[in-house]
């Protein structure tokens, strides 16, 4: 059978860097297993258009393997040409980049790998809260081009200690960045999901549920997005929703782009009413040369904290999602069940709530 | 009396921004406070040279105060001079500025605002560890330019989990850090100290002490620095030392600049024994424009996390630090005890082992 992989290229890093498995050039290092069973293996990073290497070998895939960093975009459209597709694996976690409900239809699975990479953005969220309230990249900046005015920076700096941090969405990657907030004796934590936390869960953390999108915003400090990406949460964060922030919050979004309505968090930020913005998804990826959120800063010329998406693709991450892959696989050519966890769509039915199925 | 106050100047900042409140414009919002019982305050970043301010009025203050971010240096000589000086407040935490023998000598107490900060510095650290293990820097300069190499910044990117992190020091900030350390499920939180901690602090942190520095060394992927500066910590991380750390450990050092050789850690830098060094303190405040750690790089272009000395100084911390040294001011006024935790050094002698005194 044929097995399509869409990843990103890797060039001379992935060539020096073997633990760069999730690139072109290192193919998630399953190549020898595939073939060694007489498999066919496709890897490419040409994703888009009709002559890509994505559109050219999705008419005869049986698997197809992508990345949230480097998106194949399968749409219903493509959909209806992958005539032979059984099974989606996203190497990682987030799987909005294909239409789910035409897996649904077309009877193809879509599996993620949902452990790998969840303590990898986790991490990067306190790494970008913590960056933004004590203002570092302005700090930082000012040292490399040989300056020294402590007022400069010190006077958009913060402690974390004594504000108040919310995550909209506390399931596997939320839940972890509230875990590793509780030490810094943070005023409050609080949560905004379609499902409260199991009693112990909430307990461990001291969190709080807040039920009302608009109340929730506006009682945070700190606002961190950890929820997929569906028909219910796309442009959640928008112009409205940014009137009820608190004047100056922080807010991280590590988990989709297209959460954020663009325009109205970059106004946001250059008026103010946003102190902050970081995190490390676009709503197209690779984002354009010109796209606003690369040059937005805040009224005193910091508060941008953007990144590649590549926070879920660190190189523990990668061994993880790697191996993650080729389990996914393996169990679909042994024809034995997957990892319940990891099943976002079986066999014509949808098998998680994350996706806005209630 | 005479109360001379060397602060950092705050410029157009502080006059936005009333909470700046540790500069020289703001003068810790204390001159109603003194001149209305009838002292004269001179406020001055001007500290260098027998014509600065400091120097010409240290001869007849009797209450000076320094801040750490730009530190007044109180040498022997100086001493000498200052003839009626009773009582050196630091305004943060940190007083190797001032010589501390001497003070001895002279029977001037030296005294410090010891809890004002203590949770800034710990959460620069913990920012800081997370950068430079999550390659954050090149990430963000990256997409301020216009680019879009994921695997450019992946190959450097790690987890801090499973990691195994060592403070040297776990006094009040090295304990913080390693508290905020917890739940990020780190192979193992070491420590390098001239006591151990209570048994209940180690146990709640589950973190080992060692007790020969190499041996500390050689074990962590990551080592923070958070003890004071004396003779026996100055120099401490010399390249001696830096031959015996892992190779492609990560250092951060937000305690003393002094404390870490400074050519001997952009040297292991380039060369990739380090593979980043980040921190906000220098051997000379304000750092030089040639200073080699603003500019120092890893073989890869990376690592390199420095700021200038402001994570003690957030507007958080500021209120604290304010708040502490008049209350320092009024409790000498008023005869009453100082709290024993802000006794650096009491009258004619040391009242604290941190500064090297067993």
């Amino acid at each position: 059978m044929k097995v399509l992989a869409i990843l990103y290229k890797g060039g001379k890093a992935a060539k020096e860097e073997p633990r760069l498995l999730g690139t072109v050039e290192n193919e998630l290092g399953i190549r020898q297993f595939l073939e060694s069973q007489g498999h066919e293996y496709i890897v490419s990073d040409s994703k888009d258009g009709p002559d890509s290497v994505f559109q050219k070998h999705i008419v005869d895939a049986e698997i197809l393997i992508t990345t949230p960093f480097h998106p194949g975009y399968l749409t219903a459209e493509l959909f209806e040409k992958a005539k032979k597709l059984k099974v989606c694996v996203t190497a990682g976690v987030g799987s909005d980049h294909i239409d789910l409900n035409a897996a649904v239809k077309h009877g193809a699975q879509v599996l993620e790998v949902t452990g790998s990479n969840v303590v990898s953005v986790a991490e990067h969220v306190v790494l970008s809260i913590l960056l933004l309230v004590k203002n570092f990249i302005p700090a930082h900046e000012m040292i490399e081009r040989g300056d020294w005015q402590v007022s400069d920076v010190a006077r958009n700096a913060f402690d974390l200690e004594g504000k108040v941090v919310g995550t909209i969405g506390a399931g596997r990657i939320g839940y972890r960045v509230l875990q590793r907030l509780v030490p810094f004796d943070c005023k409050e934590l609080l949560y905004y999901d379609y499902a409260p936390l199991p009693e112990a869960a909430a307990k461990a953390l001291n969190a709080r549920r807040v039920e009302d999108l608009k109340d929730f915003v506006s009682q945070c400090d700190v606002i961190t997005v950890n929820c997929p990406l569906h028909e219910g949460t796309k442009g959640l964060i928008n112009a409205d929703l940014l009137k009820h922030f608190k004047k100056g919050a922080w807010l991280v979004n590590t988990a989709r782009g297209a959460i954020c309505d663009k325009d109205a968090v970059a106004e946001a930020l250059k008026s103010g009413q946003l102190r902050g913005y970081a995190g490390d998804v676009w709503n197209v990826q690779p984002a354009p040369r010109d796209h606003v959120w690369r040059t937005a800063k805040n009224p005193l010329g910091g508060g941008n904290g953007m990144v590649p998406h590549y926070s879920g693709t660190t190189l523990d991450a990668q061994e993880r999602y790697a191996n993650g892959t080729k389990s996914i696989i393996e169990n679909y050519f042994a024809g034995k069940p997957q990892e319940p966890a990891n099943i976002i769509i079986g066999v014509g039915k949808y098998e998680t709530k994350a996706y806005g199925q209630r």
